[in-house]
């Protein structure tokens, strides 16, 4: 290992070719990132208003409305009054037109994609509450959709006929927090952002961050398994979640909410919870082993010319960045020429380049992940490996970089429709679908620059250490031809290189009939069995899922 | 941050303290503590042969043979050799006496604890022949018990009376390994140290590690979720394990062998086995995610005059360690004495103090590593938490610190019959459940010097960075006087703690009854309905787990 003082004359030569204009990027697209996925239904960011969303059972005519479940009449709703407390408990009821705005934003999902005909929201505020309400739905068959913050992309958590909706943001409360361990107890519907608010006050942060903080809530966290930013650092929820308490449909409390990390007294039931949906019970509290915060944090930003050269940097930093590298995050040119034209700031790299990839660092000693850092900058740019790059000083130059990364979804939402596709792919071929899906689309015409055209442009980023690609085919307007183009297409050839088909958005409304592509019969068989095992009348989040 | 050459006076000072005795250790007594748990029956270790060890039939007359099992036939076994093939296939069948001592290392555990009545050992090549034995013992009332390396503490993988044991020992082979993705994919009857070896040649480490690795499985591992000593650095295997291939009674294949880090489509059914222990189907491989091999590893060793200071050394080197903490191990001056009596070794601390702690580092820069445990040996010293210590300089002397920790469980063994209590409590009191114990011991009049005294001594010890605790009553003898005083109230000491009465050896035979002092009636009554879902006959390893 060279010294410190050895490598200085190299890491000055790295700093002249790596310009540090990221100062110049302002921080703004990354707020507005977050602020696109309040469930409250007030973004607007170029798109139609609620009332102008299709219904789902328009937009799938072919899922009817199951005639097992019961409509809701005011007898129902008077129970739950009486259960709940009129007012904040019963948002909106059968027997109330006057704010009827008030449940669209429960009825429709944040990218105005779905939209249920719902006419009762429910708000618990306690697991006795929950408990009852399941009891009661299920012992009358009221379909139910739970609902945390209302900011997936698969239309799992609104309904699509009249289910009724068990919003949980009123259970926000932090239950118990050991300051030592680690270990955090908190209802389901505290938001993630404010749990790791709570967090960074005391040292700590939860092992989870992604885009929709501000709004999604951890128990829809821990329900549809997210996966986020810094997976590669912190694990799954499946390793870090150490409890759940979950109501199952007949009303019975799971109550699992172990505190300590080892526990080996029987079958591990709560991870069934975890990436269930809210198909087999509601998660109403959970318990997770959180880590110290990390005292130091480095963003570095490159240009790359080939994704094998994207392949060769994240080999690189695993190996010189190793346990503090956190986020290696991938982009591809036409993703960031995007973000570059909806916010108008100036890109962080004088040039343009094929690819960028963004590396981030989180270790507990300033000096010593700068270090590293550098030996891992020096080694790819004198091997060639990266064209250009650029590294944050500060804090908001962090940030500044990261909305180059965060702001693509907001940025291909603001020029259409998008076609999305979150999945798995073995590293060394995740861009060839990129690739071969912009082939196709040109093939079929329907890429090109003028309006006549339905897609604007195919892009790809994605979490590169999870092997997670982000497919986006980008349009003026939904267009069923495009979608023919591109289903099942995409998912076949993900299915022949053994990928999955939902790396961590979920199976939802979106993917359902398509779980067949990563999943083997047995194993779909399988599921059907649990599910039938906790929720034999099929009351929870119906018509979805599996 | 104190610069490196600020440091160095104080770093002086500190070394001058700590006498690097460590060289002086003999590396024997961790390769006895491994040898030990070979599932040969070869290991004699001043205890009885095989043949003396009395069933658990006869331990545990409260449990009778289920009458609704088949006894095995020569019907049967000629049906195994004509699938398996004769010989090795089949290692002795009812119709062959002449090979009789061949059977008992599958029929004993290591402990000499738990003996069982098989008469035939089935040792299938693939897993189609696991799933043809499963379907055709669930056809023909033939209960099996899966048998990995046969190294657990619970008596979970070996037979109580007739059942067929399961052996996965020549289902040994690595299937695939991706070495950018660091993604193994092996049969499950690989052993652990075998793979281990196979990482280390291509730069990674499997993501746990304990003193059996010689001769457990990871299948094994994986049925028991195993811990080990790098949790708090690896996490667990419901994080790490990304795929499973297992077989249920009925023959159905769990073909969820992902390779990805990432997979949200539908339950995720593969955590079911992971520490399910043979109930619900036998596991036949695994994929997982294996981290890069540290390229730095440090050990320190120290003296301590409290429980308290070894939380107060906890809590700092998770600050001052943070991302390099690999382990941190605690044991009394009980525990160490005895591993000195037993190896006759010279302590690593010229003083003796009423505890010891082992931390481990593990990290990829061996100058960076070095400068923050002697940051945090400095802290520690200086406040006074530690009163002495030593620190290995070279692997030699890292493996003798070690084997203080790890020949514990041998030198343990060695005096005579032990009550070992695997249990999570909350760090502040997990030793007092030690301390506890002992007096109530003593007050019962068992604990002395002498022969007529059946208990020896009360020893606690640890991995402290998982709240888990070793409790290991040690004794002349098995005493029925002993086992009263400790039990329940063990279980309930840890009960009114909300601690778990398996931490991590799960619950076999010996736990089966006490799951209630962790479990509530609901969760039990959801476990139940597992086992029953999975496998309605109940032949897989039957009389354990609930």
């Amino acid at each position: 290992m060279a010294s410190r003082s050895a490598l200085m004359p190299v890491l000055r030569c790295v700093r002249r070719r790596m310009p540090a204009l990221s100062a110049r990027i302002s921080v703004q697209s990354a707020s507005v990132a977050r602020r696109s996925f309040s469930s409250t239904g007030s973004t607007s960011f170029g798109r139609s208003s609620v009332c102008s969303v299709q219904y789902t059972s328009e937009n799938y005519p072919e899922i009817q409305r199951d005639p097992r479940f019961s409509k809701v009449t005011e007898e129902h709703v008077q129970f739950f009054q009486d259960l709940l407390g009129s007012g904040s408990a019963v948002l909106e009821s059968v027997t109330n037109d006057a704010g009827a705005d008030d449940i669209e934003p429960c009825n429709t999902d944040w990218m105005k994609k779905y939209r249920g005909h719902c006419k009762l929201v429910l708000k618990p505020g306690s697991t006795e509450q929950v408990s009852k309400i399941l009891k009661y739905c299920n012992d009358n068959m009221l379909a139910v959709v739970p609902q945390g913050g209302n900011t997936g992309l698969v239309g799992g958590s609104v309904p699509v006929f009249d289910e009724i909706v068990l919003n949980m943001s009123r259970m926000n409360q932090v239950r118990d927090f050991d300051e030592v361990s680690g270990v955090l107890v908190a209802d389901a519907g505290v938001i993630l952002e404010a749990a790791d608010h709570y967090l960074a006050e005391r040292g700590y942060i939860f092992p989870l961050d992604l885009g929709a903080k501000g709004s999604c809530h951890i128990g829809g966290n821990v329900a549809c398994n997210a996966g986020g930013l810094r997976l590669l650092r912190y694990g799954s929820l499946h390793g870090n979640v150490l409890g759940i308490e979950a109501v199952l449909p007949d009303g019975t409390i799971v109550d699992d909410l172990f505190k300590l990390r080892k526990n080996n007294t029987g079958y591990d039931l709560k991870q069934l919870f975890i990436g269930s949906e809210g198909t087999i019970g509601v998660i109403t509290g959970i318990s997770i082993q959180c880590p110290q915060r990390p005292k130091a944090q480095n963003v570095a930003f490159f240009g790359l010319e080939s994704f094998e050269q994207c392949q060769q940097a994240f080999r690189n930093a695993k190996s010189h960045l190793s346990e503090i590298l956190s986020a290696f995050e991938m982009m591809d040119n036409s993703a960031h020429t995007l973000v570059q034209r909806v916010t108008g700031n100036k890109r962080p790299l004088e040039s343009e380049y094929p690819f960028y990839c963004l590396v981030e660092t989180s270790g507990s000693n300033s000096d010593h992940d700068s270090e590293k850092l550098q030996a891992f900058l020096e080694d790819v740019m004198e091997q060639g490996i990266v064209a250009d790059g650029t590294l944050a000083e500060n804090e908001t130059q962090i940030n500044s970089l990261w909305a180059w990364r965060e702001g693509i979804a907001e940025a291909l939402g603001h020029l259409g429709g998008v076609y999305k596709y979150d999945v798995s792919i073995p590293l060394k071929e995740m861009y060839q679908l990129v690739e071969d899906t912009r082939i196709r689309i040109k093939e079929a015409g329907l890429l090109g620059d003028s309006e006549e055209f339905p897609v604007i442009d195919v892009v790809g980023y994605g979490h590169m250490g999870d092997s997670n690609l982000h497919l986006n085919v980008s349009t003026r307007h939904f267009d069923k031809r495009v979608e023919k183009v591109l289903e099942p297409f995409v998912y076949q050839w993900i299915a022949e290189r053994q990928g999955s088909i939902s790396a961590e958005h979920g199976l939802g409304i979106a993917k359902k009939k398509y779980i067949g592509y990563t999943r083997s019969d047995n194993m779909i068989g399988l599921m059907k069995q649990i599910k039938k095992l906790y929720d034999p009348n099929g009351i929870m989040n119906p018509y979805k899922y599996i």
